[in-house]
């Protein structure tokens, strides 16, 4: 990468970001598409999202912000959202908009229907267990309610997180079999940041993995322990890194209408 | 240059931005002092610092800002200044500092005077007529102050930014000739920004370059219209790119406690 005072910003916005991946990847994809532009990482306490877009805004060559944990919701809650941004709830994009304000999108949904698609991952008509009712958690709950699961089951550590997002989820497919619950399935669904980094723990009992179904972890590790255990017990697997690169040509098309 | 989620950001924030040169070198230098860190352009709006730093401040992998035109005298303002910077009246460095602020210095003058060392331009006993009373053109006065000149003069198009800096300059050094004044030299030393990117315009009359004498033209390009007159007039000249590399040791250490 060779930056110029021409050169525009994106950045990748969280807590913590010591460990965050793809920088490598954005760095090619800007290349190939021809853009003179780099991918940072922005190191931004839980909270204050707000204040740092404040200051942001005066940066004119800024691109855009992806916003990852914990700052999914709060991007949501300070943009103008697109479609999946408002369904979800949560935005993992952050661009310029028009008189001084932001314009947000949401497209880990979109990355986690290309990303199990291609890791022959089906969703339709199946049992699917969701951990982590977070801003991911939200956009890929909404993702996989449009793929017509037979039944979605929502947990999360705080009880009042999941059945808000099963009451969303209702109002946007009110045919959906949508629960707050932690059960048996036939996908299951990591949504939640364990396992990311250092952290070695699991989301879930490992009694809960569905033998010989499918998981998928949203953490960019091939390694995390829940899918060690899933690969032991036969499952189907993938990981969070399918999810990134599939998102990299709609972060692109968000920011600089091209890729 | 390789980013992770751990390098450290450097920012350039000027406007125009578009012409800014040293990006290269930065990374060089980094580099070679084994810093995980990138030198990356900031388009600040004039008068937007403020706004800006105050979102900055929330970027926890920030290891300082280099302001450049129009941001020197503002940098100094919003920050607690070295010596340095106090001298000036302005900032060309800002480093976050304890309880949330910021902390500035101003190297333009350390740099100048290693640069015009190195080029052999002697400004002691010299009579020295200074364009331009800017953020820039207030370190260069100090430091061309600190070696004794026979006399300094000081001309700006807005008669008053001049008149205060030549009276800052009498307070610092009460024995200095220093007037308010455009004439004739031994040393020209232009901090205007006329002749930047695509300002083909003088600073000053051809008439008043010092034939025989010396001319530093603190824009970053050798083919300024004034240096091109002045190499055609039998003067040493040299230009910004020096004055840039001289600062680069100076910055790092400033931002890192190192190189």
């Amino acid at each position: 990468m060779s930056i110029s005072g021409r050169t525009r910003l994106v950045f990748l916005a969280g807590d913590p970001i010591d460990h965050a991946k793809g920088f490598a990847e954005y760095a090619d994809a800007l290349a190939a598409a021809g853009l003179d532009a780099a991918y940072l990482p922005a190191h931004v306490p839980a909270g204050q999202l707000g204040p740092f877009l404040a200051g942001m805004r005066w940066m004119r060559n800024l691109a855009g912000i992806v916003a990852t944990v914990p700052h999914k919701r709060e991007a949501r809650a300070l943009a103008v959202p697109d479609e999946a941004a408002r369904r979800a709830g949560s935005a993992n994009l952050l661009r310029p908009g028009a008189g001084g304000g932001w314009e947000c999108s949401m497209v880990d949904g979109a990355g986690f229907l290309i990303a199990t698609d291609a890791a022959g991952i089906e969703l339709a008509g199946r049992r699917v267990q969701l951990l982590g009712g977070g801003g991911a958690g939200r956009a890929v709950s909404m993702a996989i309610a449009e793929r017509g699961p037979a039944a979605l089951a929502v947990h999360d550590p705080d009880p009042a997180r999941a059945a808000a997002l099963v009451a969303d989820l209702r109002a946007e497919f009110p045919s959906l079999r949508a629960e707050s619950a932690l059960g048996t399935s036939e996908v299951l669904v990591n949504c939640s940041p364990l396992g990311m980094g250092d952290d070695a723990r699991m989301p879930v009992a490992e009694a809960l993995i569905p033998q010989g179904g499918a998981v998928y972890d949203i953490v960019n590790r091939a390694d995390t322990p829940l899918l060690v255990a899933a690969r032991r017990h036969g499952c189907r697997t993938d990981h969070g890194r399918s999810m990134m690169l599939a998102q990299i040509p709609l972060v692109l098309r968000f920011f600089f209408g091209a890729a």
